[in-house]
């Protein structure tokens, strides 16, 4: 049966015991999305677009939030990542902006944690970047699409 | 007209210049929404909630982050926080876990991403300890809830 | 003849080179305890126990702290934990609260700092947090209680 | 009457709010002590310090630490320090070293933990220096000397 | 007449005590040059330009990098910044790479050492992205431009 | 054909997916000059060389330093070194000061910017204990002076 692996019979919040495990090749890919007011898209479209990619600023934020998750996440390991890639689509049917992670370690343990930290982050500077044309703006639908390796092995989110 | 505070006339990113301005008392709230599986929520109810806060770690998590905010966010200040308190609500009619913040500080700039960052990292930590039963939770529903202080004043969300 | 590891024929501090050695299983336990004024024993009992653990906060500040140890002591190795576990005790009886650390590591150097950092930094969270009834209490005794492999193999304190 | 001020009615670790204070000028200093074995004193004395100061480095990290107290120890503010200043001696007659901080700044809060992470973080990197010679070595006697500003006033340490 | 600031009597590096002195506003603006090979500028100019900025991520790491300076140089002050911009030039004719940066903060000291840190760790980033294709290449000529505020007041560097 | 590592075929910047390799033993060592005023020297030898080693803080924010290069420069790895060994030398001919960094770890993959933050970072450090001084002193002439290991194994810098 399942438990929840951070917390001990006593209720208090543990690290899981990596120690008998061997590093093996872990993959992991994330998502979220924020929904924004119309004129936040146009605007990208109209204005930043043609100079460049306006989300750069977050990419770099959600590779760097990655390698940090065992110092924002209290128990989670260190993971030394071999790759976080991050990846941006902005939607002008439904007014939203995507975000896509993917991470590869060869460790103790899974790189699940990596990838939803790094499409959080990349999510929150990009809200920081629109927010002074829409402060309501909502990031969401942040989730687990897939892990590779790995005592469980290779799951995949169903559609 | 109101444009995007973060990207120069070339596009590329950069701080906003807050040094005409003020220290003056600013707040700010967020809030975040986990949906789980309703085993997560009868579990924690009937194994975790009777030895205390099964959710201290993320509270703390999140109080933690808030004040790495301008290490997190690129093109964030770093402002040194007078508060940051995060509150978890635990729902079984709809299985799903609510986390909410208040951060207050006197200083340059206002502390909405300190808030919504607060909520990110307290979601992504009690993720963290369901993952094991429910690896496939969404985190979402991230929104500032009202800012009070600076240029544009107090700001509630509309309901 | 032993001699001081971390300091050149010049005096000057340097890094251990372990680029020779393997990567072996190690472990580590420390322990610490603060002397605290007898009112802040009682009030821990009648006031903080009946609501669960009080010091969950120094027990997470404690495992964050341990892994960053290379980044607190200058000369430390960057060591990715695979555990890193912290229990708290409250003595009635000599006025105390002792605090112990356990870590695990499979790296080139043993884990011998971050059990000392660990107990260090939750000693001086639960400080923190008792400093408003009892500003004079004091940390001492902190001190290895035992290693596990590396090349002098096991070695534990003696009572 | 006295209370925990990091602990919430529901005994949930929370930070203090300092909203309401204004930033006056904070000091505080703290001391620690290491036991050590007699061959530590003498090696240091005859091989150590004839080549300069043994422990610039454990200077520096504490130093270092107390910049990031707030990053440590999670319910403590993020305090920007006007000064943080270590001392250490070594003390033949008793086979110590011990280790003063003395830090300031001007703010909404104290700088207690400032001045104990200071000479905590100091202790351990001296011990990390010494443990070759010495693993046994023990570290104790971390206290508060004195404080001074704020609402509780300037209070010192009894002999 | 001058002295070494953060080395005592004794010879022991030292923070500066700025207790004594009020927050004003500082400025400090600083630049260094990266020597490439031909090839780095031709492909720059062919490949990269016509994408948009090459070097976003450069000039973002040198805005995080900015904040840290306290955290980076031992001695340095935490300094809350308002503003760190970064601008990059690329010149064609001595095959070379110019960065700017300008820095502004209303503190008790200067911000020359983040200006300073901003364009190194910058310069630091695009050699990591061309060493690939140039790994000889240097990067030199890191100088302070000018500072304006505090004590010495405002400063230009000679042509 | 050689190109830009890090930068994606639409022009992003990315990290290098090293999932592919093995960790082996990789090498690289730095340098780094200060061009300071001559008084800058004279007084380092008559006032700071008498009492030891003026530039431990330097050498021990130039270990620190290469220790957090994966949290400095995006695009780079979380390496976790061996060893980081850093050495000053002060030119009474020309009013230089050189400082030299050598860095090793088994990983998958390079330690180069390892090597060349250390010796910045270094610089960063003496630049900020002589401004005092000297504000218009020079940083120079970082670059790579040798690699080993890894796929384009041993490489020298030509004189």
């Amino acid at each position: 049966m399942k438990k929840f692996s951070h917390l001990s019979g006593e209720g208090e919040a543990t690290m899981v015991d990596v120690s008998g495990k061997d590093a093996t090749w872990r993959e992991a890919s994330a998502s979220a999305r924020i929904d924004v007011a119309g004129e936040v898209i146009s605007r990208i479209r109209d204005e930043l677009l043609p100079k460049g990619d306006p989300f750069e600023a977050a990419r770099i934020a959600g590779i760097m939030a990655a390698k940090k998750t065992g110092y924002l996440v209290p128990l989670c390991h260190q993971v030394p990542l071999d790759l976080c890639d991050i990846r941006i689509e902005i939607h002008e049917d439904n007014s939203s902006i995507s975000i896509f992670s993917s991470v590869k370690a060869k460790w103790h343990t899974g790189v699940e944690m990596e990838a939803m930290v790094a499409v959080s982050v990349a999510s929150l500077t990009i809200y920081d970047m629109i927010k002074a044309v829409d402060r309501w703006a909502t990031i969401g639908d942040i989730k687990l699409l897939e892990k590779k390796g790995g005592k469980s092995g290779n799951l995949k989110r169903e559609a």
